[in-house]
């Protein structure tokens, strides 16, 4: 196996000519800027002389928000050598996991529930919360797995509209949650999913910690780490303060680039992680997600690389869609959400015939378009292309 | 990563001293048996040269019925070479296992659901069916998880006795469900698990193609593909003739020796996997073990293999366990049960003492003892340790 990573240094800072060949002025300056992050990350950024060239076959895929860089160098390894093992369960590494996550979020072993990624982490925390008259609350424009996950279990859904440009309205959402006799279930992804927008954590804080009666809030983090906003923190905090009303998931499917891994778990009290305990579908993990998981935890140069390549790839996007004069809204993840030049099914359609995948219809958004971040190298073939089509006024 | 299925004939051949040294003339005798076994399949069995010396730190693991024999080689490397792509989800990879599955069990693509183990499959089956007035009718004695989910979505535990020796009373559990008003979920293992032990298929198909009312058959077959019983038959049989109140339940933690990978899957009518697939953590299973198990369905010469080691295994304990006179019943699967010599939680000790992990309490048959078949070297070893504890006379 060839790391992407191991590409040289000196290799990475010649800029061929069949790369420079598609390039315009600002491209350039963009990577002028990647050389000038790259210098600040321990890692190689591999990032200039990576210009693909994607092709039917092998197309950028740019909708389903998996970064593009690929595992960890050391926490592949690891994944390679826990193959021989894996005809075991991970009975002995699981709780190694469990017990690295409570460090790493200041909780005990018994405040952390390992799921299968965060899907099964959404569905076993709702189904934990189910009661007669209960509603799950969400802002309108939101990550779909709650909401799906909910009318299965004949919740009643309260989509609260969001303020202009999609933002999260906590104030209605809390408006909504005081004017229902029964019991809440609050839904938020934070920073949110398709609109790569965060909340001040803050105003939850205070809402959370005044303990409304009859509510729990499940607050997914799965892009928490690609946030540069200082108003954003992780609800841990709450957590560890003592607040039992607040479950927290997680993923190692975005930073630590695991989607195939599906390895995800929830923080919360004890006594909520041993209720949510009860839906997930056994104790046992995949053995070379719980392996990698832990290694990549620690492998702090990667998720300093994992990071700066998504701030140089949305750099390129942001340029590109300034240049287009296409409206964004700021991304503090990676993927961002943009107004579609076009109708969005044309635009995907233009889109996939330059082998470029973007991301599905967001009801009621429907005219805005989610672009997942790519490696750099990606991005940039991403804003040519966009360039072409509007030279040619397709878009 | 060296294969144990790397070992040359040649070498395998060669006894060596060592590895004879500890070894009674019954033990020779099953390595001379097991030398025949081996010339009937077309892998080598590495069986004869790798007695196994564990110590503390790496016991030998046979108390969660897993494959000593770790997966096939060809799956193997398609799992180390899924690694580096493992940040993406399995979306491309998981409809052709599915397609794959749905040929294995001649049955349509929409009959197929993928689980993460069987674990998933057990839990999201149960969900899909609960009502009100619903009873769970198993054995007195079977696999726990049907029970431990059964209770979570508060259904009413009907347990029927078994026959002596732990046998299935097909009849009694019919009778359970007639004698009940409302809804019935049968969940039956077959081969049973901890008892190892089958019941005729047709016995069961004579009752589930009568369409009793107001009932669902679960069978989870888990270790099916390790059964010589001939009156045993897959009720995927029932399914493909159109049965519509069955539901089967797979795994590749067994045959496969793919446990630490989850991947399972659930086969029904179209209608019962659109239910059933509700109740599932999201359209996404490990990307390593989509690829994996794809490969060693094909892997014909590994299953033989697979299968012709359990067989060696079980007949070293067979006679290990005749000759200190202890019961045991007949096994169909990579495990079997016998009658404790001693209190069991003593037997467990003496055995961990000589770093052999065997299975836990089975209530209520808590006089008896599951140990689950490692390889031909692990049982010769175990076998071996039983000797030596019987000669101290300590069982």
């Amino acid at each position: 196996m060839v790391s992407n990573l191991n590409i040289s240094r000196r290799k990475l800072l010649t800029v061929s000519s069949v790369a420079l060949a598609g390039l315009s002025v600002n491209q350039l300056l963009s990577k002028a800027h990647a050389q000038e992050i790259q210098k600040s990350v321990a890692f190689s950024l591999p990032m200039i002389d990576t210009v693909v060239t994607p092709d039917q076959g092998n197309p950028i895929r740019l909708n389903f928000n998996e970064n593009a860089l690929g595992m960890s160098p050391s926490a592949k390894q690891v994944a390679i050598d826990a193959i021989p093992k894996a005809n075991r369960y991970a009975k002995a590494e699981m709780p190694l996991l469990n017990k690295r996550l409570g460090q790493h979020h200041s909780v005990n072993e018994d405040q952390i529930l390992l799921t299968a990624g965060s899907s099964e982490g959404i569905r076993s925390a709702i189904a934990a919360f189910v009661k007669p008259d209960t509603q799950f609350v969400i802002p309108e424009l939101t990550y779909g797995d709650g909401e799906h996950f909910a009318k299965i279990f004949n919740l009643k859904i309260n989509k609260v509209p969001c303020l202009p440009d999609w933002q999260i309205d906590l104030n209605g959402i809390k408006k909504a949650v005081e004017s229902h006799q029964g019991f809440s279930i609050v839904y938020l992804v934070n920073p949110n999913n398709p609109t790569s927008t965060v909340f001040k954590t803050n105003e939850l804080e205070l809402w959370v910690t005044s303990k409304p009666k009859n509510t729990i809030f499940i607050i997914d983090e799965a892009y928490a780490e690609f946030v540069n906003n200082p108003e954003f923190y992780s609800v841990d905090s709450f957590i560890n303060k003592g607040c039992d009303n607040v479950i927290l998931l997680k993923t190692f499917s975005k930073i630590h680039a695991m989607a195939g891994l599906r390895v995800g778990y929830v923080v919360s009290s004890p006594d909520n992680i041993k209720n949510i305990a009860q839906y997930v579908a056994g104790e046992k993990l995949n053995y070379c997600g719980v392996c990698a998981a832990l290694t990549s935890m620690n492998d702090t140069h990667f998720l300093a690389y994992s990071k700066k390549a998504v701030d140089v790839s949305r750099n390129i996007m942001e340029q590109a869609l300034s240049e287009l004069g296409l409206h964004y809204l700021k991304s503090e993840t990676n993927f961002m959400f943009h107004k579609s030049p076009i109708d969005l099914k044309q635009y995907r359609e233009l889109m996939k015939q330059n082998f470029i995948l973007i991301g599905r219809d967001f009801e009621p958004a429907t005219e805005w378009c989610r672009i997942s971040l790519g490696t750099p190298g990606e991005m940039l073939y991403v804003a040519n292309v966009m360039r072409e089509l509007r030279q040619k006024s397709a878009i």
